[in-house]
This record gives structure tokens, C-alpha cells and sequence, in this order.
């Protein structure tokens, strides 16, 4: 009888072992699936303050005053409306170098090509549609941006909706802030271009 | 000899209990993983009926007409082409109050900000790029859209691509219906914005 | 007391069945949660290569020459800037046939209805905005479309920024290859509709 009972409480002893390691190694594979899971629950409200790519960015447009063809990038597709003091209705399209650094004279790491409207009567206001276009070592590809230039506001945050190349259908935020203006000739907007959702 | 094996029996039972209790322990567990992971699957199909988000605003343009500077909140910055008879080839920008209510003299809830074209020839159709910027106690944000106004339709959808501030890397769809029209003064639209992409 | 033991060996098969039964349970539960949950995962990175929807078709576009008003689909509702020798300045609206195949003629199967400008001086260079609207048996809905046309390359990538209908919420590519240019009258443009977000 006592074989038997032996055979049985060991039997059972080594069932336990077995029972706790599956049960150890379930714990495991749940403690490996749970912070995965979550993580993908928590994913869709991205960290506001951690853009997966971040790139600042000098964008340099010199308004073509009638004069001035080869320093020119931008031009006026129309003019302003004579409505109010901040050129309310003037279109203009640029094709304007980007650099690293503050200079206009620094080598352009990208070009921002496209358009801004002034679309507020009395007050500094425009609308860009554009493109930063890169072509260069480092990257190849185009962020495309649309959005509201509030220039009364230190900082104004415009939308990138799409990218291309390196950027392939990257979206996020631009934050533009002025950093020059002379007089009607040439302004300069620091674009702190920030990506949260890369591939 | 009974005791031993009492044990025994007892010592099983309470393994049972154990396993009984971790069984339901993991049987509980999968059974919180399970929806959330199905969730995930399931969530880029989003449902089309249930945005995470719904804003219906009323849209007020009132076109400039050469004598009414002050109160024109749009302004034609190209003249129409003169072909066919829907204003075909003219641009226009506007900075548009935005309404809770259908009258044109409720207090703005936010401005929309941008341009629309008239693109086609033989049909009133209107092509739209702009923002809705949000600054008051409810909301501080923009949003930023773009799309066809097919004018002949009852509804017609357009497509919100991206968001700043509290409307931070949104993205939905607006669907634009005219409500009223004045002669060339004045139309409303209301625009029931859904999102279906929130953070 | 054989009986009992016996029985309680019985009793300890049968459990152990019920825990292998159990633990093969968990394990096929969670073999099938565990890919879902990688896929979750791995989602982001789409694949380049594999759009969840691609669709070809064939933009015309001819440019009203003053002289042409029944068969123009595009007018420049400003005139170039006359710098440079690309017209560099020029905004033009459009609504533009879509075929299947290279044939102007063929029936066709979207309209594409937005703007280019033209926006660099010293190359030929066009910034798009725009909508695919679809209205056939096939496809019910609209594409909206932005980016820069940098018609010195070969291919050239833009954004599909949002989509209505069926075409609910999509993101993208579209791939722009100019096929044939007809002096200043006619251009048409392979365009490659390539989804990766649908829904």
C-alpha cells in the first residue's frame, strides 16, 4: 500500500512541479502580453512632449518687390484687397531656402515651397499650404503642412498631414515663431517641426 | 496509514482549491486582455457613426462687394473667369465668424479662417482650404481642413486633417450643408465636424 | 481503503485531464493573442510596398487659352509672374477627367477638382491641392490631395491626406508621372493612388 501511496504523493509532487512551472511560465507570458497591450491601448493619445522625429528649421522668404528677381523666393499672385492694414487678400507662392541655423547665407538643408494668404483684415494673419522639401544627404523626402499663421501669437502650431521618402505618411506639428521681419522685404519663422506618428 | 493519506487528500483538495483559484486567477485575466486586444484590432476601423468627438457650427460669409469694407468677412482675390456662370476661376479668402446657433449675430464661438474657389465651370463648386480657430473658454486649438464643397449635393463630406491645442493630431470629416443664401452677399453653412481620430 | 485511494487516484486523472485540458486551453488562447497582440504592434510600420488600396488613373488637363471655353478643364485665375520662364507665379483651378487608361477620351471614371500653382523660378515646379471625386458604380466618395509636384523628377510623391465615403478616413500616396505634354494646351499625368490607411 505504501508504494502506491508513494508513487501517487510523488506523482502528485512532480504534478505540482509541473503545475508550477505552466503556471510560472503563464504568468510570464501574461506579464510580457499585459504591458503590450496596454501600451497599444495607450498609443493612440501619443506623448504630446515626445515627437517620435524633431527637426528645427530657419525658413527665409524674401518678397519680390519689383526689382529684385534673382534674390527674390516669393511673389505675390495677387494683390491685397487695400481693405484694412495687413495686406487682407494678397496671395503670395515661395519657393524659399530652409536652413540649420538662423543665416539666410548658410546652406539650405531643404526648400519650403507652396503658399500663404494674408486672410484677416485687421490683423497680421496668413494661411500656408506648403512643402518642405528635402534633397539632401541626410534626408530625402517632403513633409507636406497646412494651417493658420496666427502672427499676433508668439508661437502658433500649423498641421503636417502627410510626408513622402523618408517622411513616408509621417504626421505632426509645426510651431512657427517670427524671428525677423525687415520692413516688407524679408521675414524669418523658426519651424520646430515635430513628428508623432513615424513608420 | 489513514492520516498520511487523509493528508494526501487533503493536500490535494487544497491544490485543487489553488489550481481552482489560479485557473480563474488566468481565466480572469484573459478575459480582461481578450476585449482590449480585440479592441486594438478593431479600432482602425473605426465606426463611421461614432466619432470620438462632434462640434456643429454654423459658417457666415459675407462676400465684399466694393462697399462694405467693415462688415465683409471674405474677399474675392482673383475676378472669376467670366466662363460658364458659377464664378468659375475666382479665389476667395475669408476670415468667417463661426456660430453655436443659426443667426448670423450670436456671439463667434471660433473663426474660420482661409480660402475657397470656385472650380468648375458649369456647376456651383467650390473648393475649400482653411482653418477652424478655437479661443475661448471651451476650446483653444485649431483645426485644420481641406476639401471639395460640391455645392449641388444636399451634404458633402470634406476631410479635417490634422489639429493643434486641445484638437492636438485630430483628424475626421466636416459635413458642409447650405443652409441659406443671399444673392451673392451672404450664404451660411452649417458644419457638423466629427471627429474620428482624438488624443 | 483500495477504494477510496483508487478513488482518489481516479479523482487525481481526471484533474490532471482537466488541467491538461485547461493548459492547452490558455496555451491556444494565448498562441492567438499573442500574434494579434505583435501585429498591434508591428502595425505602424505598414508596409510600403503593400497598399491596402491602390487605384490608377489618367489626369488631362487642358489649359484655357482664351479661345477654348467648352473643352478647358483648367483656368489660371492669375497670370504668371513673368520671372524666370516657368510661370512662376500662376495659379490655376481646375476640373479635370480621370480615366482609366492614357485615353483623353475614354469615359471618365473620377474628376479631379482643386488648384496648382506654379512656384519656382528657375524650374518647372507646381504645388497641388486638390480632390479625386468619385461618383460611379464602382466608387462613391472623394481623395483629398496636397503636395508638390517637382516635375523635374521622374516620379514624384503627394500626400492623400484624408478621404469621404468610400474612401472614409484613408491616408496615402499618390505617384504623379507626367506622360505627355502638348505645348501650354495639354498635360496629362499618370496618376498611382496608393492607400496604406483604410478603414
Amino acid at each position: 500500500m505504501y508504494l502506491p501511496k508513494h508513487q501517487n504523493s510523488s506523482k502528485v509532487a512532480m504534478r505540482d512541479q509541473i503545475m508550477d512551472k505552466s503556471f510560472i511560465f503563464i504568468c510570464l507570458l501574461l506579464l510580457t502580453i499585459i504591458p503590450v497591450t496596454l501600451q497599444e491601448v495607450q498609443k493612440k493619445p501619443i506623448k504630446k512632449h515626445e515627437p517620435c522625429k524633431r527637426i528645427v528649421l530657419y525658413y527665409h522668404d524674401i518678397i519680390f518687390r519689383g526689382n529684385d528677381p534673382v534674390n527674390a523666393t516669393s511673389y505675390a499672385a495677387t494683390n491685397a484687397s487695400g481693405i484694412g492694414s495687413f495686406d487682407f487678400g494678397k496671395v503670395v507662392v515661395f519657393d524659399d531656402p530652409m536652413t540649420r541655423d538662423q543665416h539666410l547665407t548658410s546652406p539650405p538643408v531643404a526648400r519650403a515651397q507652396g503658399m500663404y494668404f494674408y486672410n484677416v483684415k485687421y490683423a497680421p494673419n496668413a494661411w500656408f499650404a506648403y512643402s518642405v522639401v528635402f534633397n539632401s544627404s541626410e534626408y530625402e523626402g517632403t513633409l507636406n503642412i497646412v494651417g493658420d499663421d496666427i502672427i499676433t501669437e508668439k508661437t502658433r502650431d500649423l498641421s503636417v498631414v502627410g510626408g513622402t521618402g523618408d517622411f513616408f505618411m509621417t504626421r505632426g506639428i509645426v510651431t512657427f515663431e517670427t524671428e525677423n521681419v525687415e520692413g516688407t522685404k524679408y521675414f524669418r519663422l523658426k519651424m520646430d517641426i515635430k513628428l508623432y506618428e513615424c513608420y
